[in-house]
């Protein structure tokens, strides 16, 4: 058994801070490019750098007209205030539960040796001794603050480049699909390299300053970096719950008034709730989405690390073995910026039907490099025989078959992403059946739909179950969190192509709103298509990664909390097991209930205005989009507090009263549970929203049997999209969230379960 | 230790036929009072034996108009006719199953010892020498056989009392609320009492004569007598789903047409899918429903009776103690008995009003009375102190621990009913609610009614984790089998209230077809309304006693594959958790989408009739029945395959590739997801069909603002009913029996599984 890796320990110091400062340069660097279409009149974006000329601008009418410019900077800026003004509302939320549950973190840890403040026996390797349990408890409360700010600084961030791009892209669409397809795109490039280069770079200098401290006790300075991840997520779940309670409110509110009843178009700037609706994009599928995917990319990491920490990496402090996780992901930042040149540099999206494509080409060019980077990594980083823990035992493991973890994970994510595609996408049978089942009206549609989301589910179950069984039977849980880190090492192409959706979204909106040109509208809308599939492939990648992230912690968890099996046949696991698959119904139904009754306030808000402003309806007045902002807000603040509660306090309550073993039992539940409901519900929403496109854009002749918008079928598919809504968008990607963070909070907190908790049963 | 009982061997042998006859007795004497309504106009049924002469009739005009009672009869005798035909084209195609099925039996639980002739030892007592395990595949055949045919049997005559009394039904509704409650009460009383009897009559019979060949070999006997579980509960999937395609594809195509685009009223004669719609009550919840408790019953009876024959009960030749379970649901029929004179003769029910009450009055008295009875019996029945198996080891448990395991499952059972009516009666603020939504369309009624049924999961879950919990630490798996049969020992009053629902339905339709006055039509309408919040409670029932029939033949199946503990930190248990959970929504994808296809058929058809027959709308022509009854049927069969198909090859394929963990895996996988979709699909369904009803008898200030029919709310609601039928009639009762039946096939083929399964493990 050789120990000893290619790469040094000196190069692996260099090679993280390097791509992740590479990553942050080409972010940079794409936000300079976007940029360059100037949003101000004034000085007109000719200055040739951007590679055209004003007189290259397609459209004929008002392609001069600074009037249209001034409006889209308008409208943008308005979006972008009422963004900026929510996140802050929520954080200012946010930041008190981030104090509350500091304190918690630190009372609980802190407890575990009664606050002594003398060094300890090690868990694991009981002839070492460890930095005291006190120190690690203030260890963790600093990174879990860490992992909380750098959510939030994600979010933000991305809050901030959409807001920024939307606009843009409205005005290149003037110049055709080619131009506002790039800009949309390397504003999600902005978002995808800074989002992940960020959160590599600073999990690693939070690594390098604890080292400081806790020296040779790695056990010690790992479990304290799991904080990172529990920051990470707890400030996603606020982020998604809130963010997605916002988006869906004002989605509903406004479709149900403005398309059903009034009978006025998408995003008509005489619909109350216009603007509420865009901040809501940006909100939910931005700032909640970033977060999302930074919580399970730290997670992943913190849980590969700490399953490290424990195995021979660890015994032997083996620096660059350690950071093989992080090493990984650093290849991958560089993996995702030659991807991206594919899109933006190599070859060019000419016309509407190259867009889906090139988006997938994306997917697949990234997999296919990102297995050949692994490899090299696996080569050079690992020793070629090492062994890693195995609850309770040590186990052989391979660098090829390391390999073949993070493999297998990278391309269950590739899989599951086609899935989604075909079951999302209009362009195949699924979809069709569902608009097609629209002849019969909205019950037929939503019974389709939701056997849809149902059938969904199974190729992606089967291959996340794939996946689990090659990486655990070779390395345990080592290998489900790397290949859990597999499929996220693309995050940043994953995060691109993703948040290129809202964009668009929204730059459609601006147009509409702006009063442009239907040519401008239709190129947007093309654009935005495309983007409801890639919506549903980011979800899919976020659901099937949190299925490994959560499977990993919840090993590092049991391994953590001295559990050496997870019986089901004994009653504490199996009535966990019960109730823990309970937990995302209950969750949905807050959430879901949440959006409904917001939904109901802006619809009568809305109906309100229309029946009293006069001249609303025919343009001469302008809404009152304030008291719609308002209600969104509040609600979706007032709103994601019990399932925020929920969530949270779950592993509290049942580790400290039921103890260990039927804790495991609930996340395990939950797991297995919420990772379905997770994948249908979003897959259905998606079918529904391009089934309703579907027969909007008419392309085929069954489509145009359909149609056209405001037929009885067509009236019957904006039905199903709307039922979709808080289901794609709100309580689907919040079950991520969820498992995940049920699981990390019960890894922070096992050090306390294991000595205090099961109050419940100690009693009797 | 004591281990002798108060009750003797021989008082057993009198106790458990003479109560089963009594219960045949009843339900004989039920029908009789039922046959004295007269169908035929000649003989009028004024002979004063049912309490009343024809003056007595409160209805004015028609009443003694001979042409209304024949034309009763003559739709009574079509919905019979259709019935009857649907079931044995069902039995048909049944029957081969049933054949190629046994012949698998025989072949794969022969093989387990090559076929051989000789007495071998003993699986758990290896000192004893016990009967070839070729003759145990024989009487497991044969065991299959007699489970399979009692469970058709069942079906068969629960559809036919229920089509002998939904026209008499009608004609006492002109006498009043009173007379026409009593006739369906009792009619189900029929069903009730006579499923309950007969199931436990073959089962102690079988037993009795099984006893014969094996003698003092108790594990062979009841090893083979779990496949008399496996035949009740096959026939009954396929009852459940072919019956559920078949109402529901009625059900929806009627509705959609008739009610959405014709505007005429439910259950008119001028639409063609009546009288297929009538047909599918009495084949889908009459014959479905009753095959599935049939199954149930058998199913708890054969896993607590394993499980005791590896006991101390098991190894002493205890004969009375080993009846323990049959003696609980012997005098469960006594108190039933009691119970039910309540309903008919105690007290009577005079008003609209009182038809809730009373029917919930049925479950508080079973409930009280069978607690005194469990507590007789556990006295008199059990030895003071026994052991239980416990995967390996034996546990001591006391008499008063048994009597609390049966009570807890019996108390659950109350409080799931009791939930299940507070989420979908119309009369609290859950289904009031989601009523409301409809204020703003069907989008938002969808939203709140998915949110409902997700929240209606959390307490029946809690109230089935503290039974397991309970029933589980006081007595392993036997504790959890009698816990299950607890919640069934009053099953003949559950069925009979659960029966009442379609009869009193069923009645509403002849009403309306036969042309009589409104006064009518709102009494049966009264019945009915009630019947939908007892049919969801009889589901609750069937699924909470599922969870825990499945949880007691999964812990007989690990027992007798020989696992000692299923650890779910193994990739192979794990990944089987995750794909068993994902199989509800599989099988739900599959019949949720049948039902919606057939649905669209039936559409087709019913606009075809009106479109092409002239003066059907005008009522001048009568429409064509027949094809309607066609298309149901042939749909019905055809998708019925392949749900049952992935139910019945799903355990095989596992446990011959991949070997008994990972099918216990897949058995607890399906089991914690299941119920969760089960649930709420049941109580979705249920509460959107009240919500519906809450509008249309408008009886409160906030109901009429909602009405009246045929306004936009009622057209939402009209949808989110729609939904709910395949929810609440196919997939979600059909999901109970997904669950038990891949535990009770485990469990057969366990010996099978446990020699020669897990092929593809053996083979890496």
């Amino acid at each position: 058994m050789t120990t000893t890796t290619i790469l040094s320990d000196l190069g692996t110091e260099l090679i993280i801070p390097i791509c992740a400062v590479i990553g942050i340069t080409f972010s940079l660097f794409q936000w300079y490019l976007v940029s360059q279409v100037k949003l101000s009149p004034e000085k007109p974006g000719a200055d040739g750098k951007n590679g055209y000329t004003e007189a290259l601008i397609e459209e004929e009418e008002g392609v001069n007209d600074h009037t249209v410019v001034q409006k889209c900077a308008e409208i943008q800026n308005a979006i972008s205030e009422g963004a900026t003004s929510f996140l802050f509302t929520e954080y200012q939320y946010v930041g008190v539960f981030m104090v509350i549950f500091a304190i918690l973190i630190f009372v609980f840890l802190g407890s575990v040796e009664g606050f002594s403040t003398s060094s300890q026996v090690c868990t694991y390797d009981t002839t070492k001794m460890c930095k005291p349990a006190l120190m690690t408890a203030v260890f963790s409360t600093v990174s879990f603050l860490l992992g909380a700010i750098t959510s939030v600084v994600s979010g933000f961030l991305g809050m901030k480049i959409a807001t920024y791009a939307n606009a843009r892209t409205t005005l290149e669409a003037r110049k055709g699909v080619s131009k506002a397809f790039i800009v949309a795109f390397r504003s999600g490039a902005v978002m995808g390299f800074l989002l992940a280069a960020n959160g590599l770079l600073v999990l690693y200098i939070t690594i390098n300053l604890f080292k400081i401290y806790y020296g040779e006790d790695w056990e010690g300075l790992f479990e304290s970096i799991t904080g990172y991840g529990l920051g990470g997520s707890s400030m996603a779940l606020f982020g998604r719950v809130g963010g997605g309670i916002y988006t869906k409110a004002a989605d509903v509110g406004a479709d149900l008034v403005g398309k059903v009843e009034r009978n006025i178009p998408e995003d008509d700037p005489r619909n109350p709730a216009v603007i509420a609706d865009n901040v809501g994009d940006n909100v939910g599928d931005i700032a909640g989405m970033g977060s999302d995917l930074f919580g399970s990319y730290a997670e992943s990491s913190c849980a590969a690390l700490v399953v490290a920490s424990i195995s021979s990496f660890g015994n032997t402090h083996d620096f660059t073995s350690m950071m093989y996780p992080l090493i990984v992901s650093s290849v991958g930042i560089l993996v995702c910026l030659i991807t991206t040149l594919f899109a933006t540099d190599f070859f060019e999206v000419k016309t509407v039907k190259q867009i889906e494509p090139s988006l997938k080409n994306q997917l697949i060019i990234s997999t296919i490099l990102m297995t050949i980077g692994i490899a090299i990594v696996s080569w050079i980083a690992l020793p070629s025989s090492f062994t890693i823990f195995n609850f309770g035992a040590q186990k052989v493991v391979k660098n090829w078959q390391l390999f073949l973890c993070v493999g297998v994970g990278l391309w269950a994510g590739l899989i599951i992403g086609f899935v989604t595609e075909y079951f999302t996408s209009n362009a195949y049978s699924p979809v069709q059946d569902v608009a097609d089942s629209c002849r019969t009206g909205a019950a037929t549609n939503v019974i389709f739909g939701l056997a849809l989301g149902y059938k969904s589910c199974i190729i992606p179950i089967f291959a996340i179950a794939i996946s689990i069984f090659v990486s655990f039977s070779f390395a345990a849980m080592y290998g489900v969190a790397v290949a859990a880190l597999g499929m996220l090492s693309t995050i940043a192409t994953g995060l691109a192509i993703d948040a290129y959706g809202p964009i668009s979204d929204n730059a459609g909106g601006i147009a509409e709103m702006a009063g442009m040109s239907h040519r401008i509208r239709e190129r947007t809308d093309a654009l935005d298509a495309a983007g409801n599939t890639t919506a549903a492939i980011g979800k899919g990648f976020a659901i099937g990664s949190a299925a490994l992230v959560s499977l990993a912690l919840f090993g590092a968890f049991v391994s953590r909390a001295e559990i050496t099996t997870v019986d089901v046949l004994t009653p504490k696991v199996f009535i966990g097991l019960l109730v823990g698959a309970m937990l995302p119904y209950w969750f949905s139904a807050m959430t879901m209930k949440s959006v409904g009754k917001a939904a109901l306030k802006m619809v009568e808000e809305v109906r309100r205005q229309f029946n009293t402003i006069p001249g609303l309806m025919e343009g001469t007045a302008k809404p009152d989009y304030a008291t719609c902002v308002k209600i969104s807000t509040d609600a979706s603040i007032k709103e994601m507090i019990p399932p925020g509660a929920l969530v949270m306090l779950t592993p509290l309550i049942v580790g400290i009263f039921f103890g260990v073993e039927t804790l495991s039992g609930v996340l395990a539940g939950s797991l297995v549970s919420g990772v379905q409901i997770a994948i249908s519900a979003s897959n259905t929403g998606g079918a529904w929203d391009n089934a309703k496109k579907y027969i909007e854009a008419g392309v085929s002749e069954h489509a145009r049997s359909l149609g056209p918008k405001g037929s009885d079928a067509h009236k019957a598919a904006v039905i199903g999209d709307t039922v979709g809504d808080p289901l794609k968008d709100t309580s689907g990607p919040s079950l991520n969230i969820l498992i995940k963070l049920m699981a990390v909070e019960s890894l922070v907190f096992a050090p306390f379960f294991a000595t205090h908790g099961g109050l419940l049963f100690k009693l009797f």
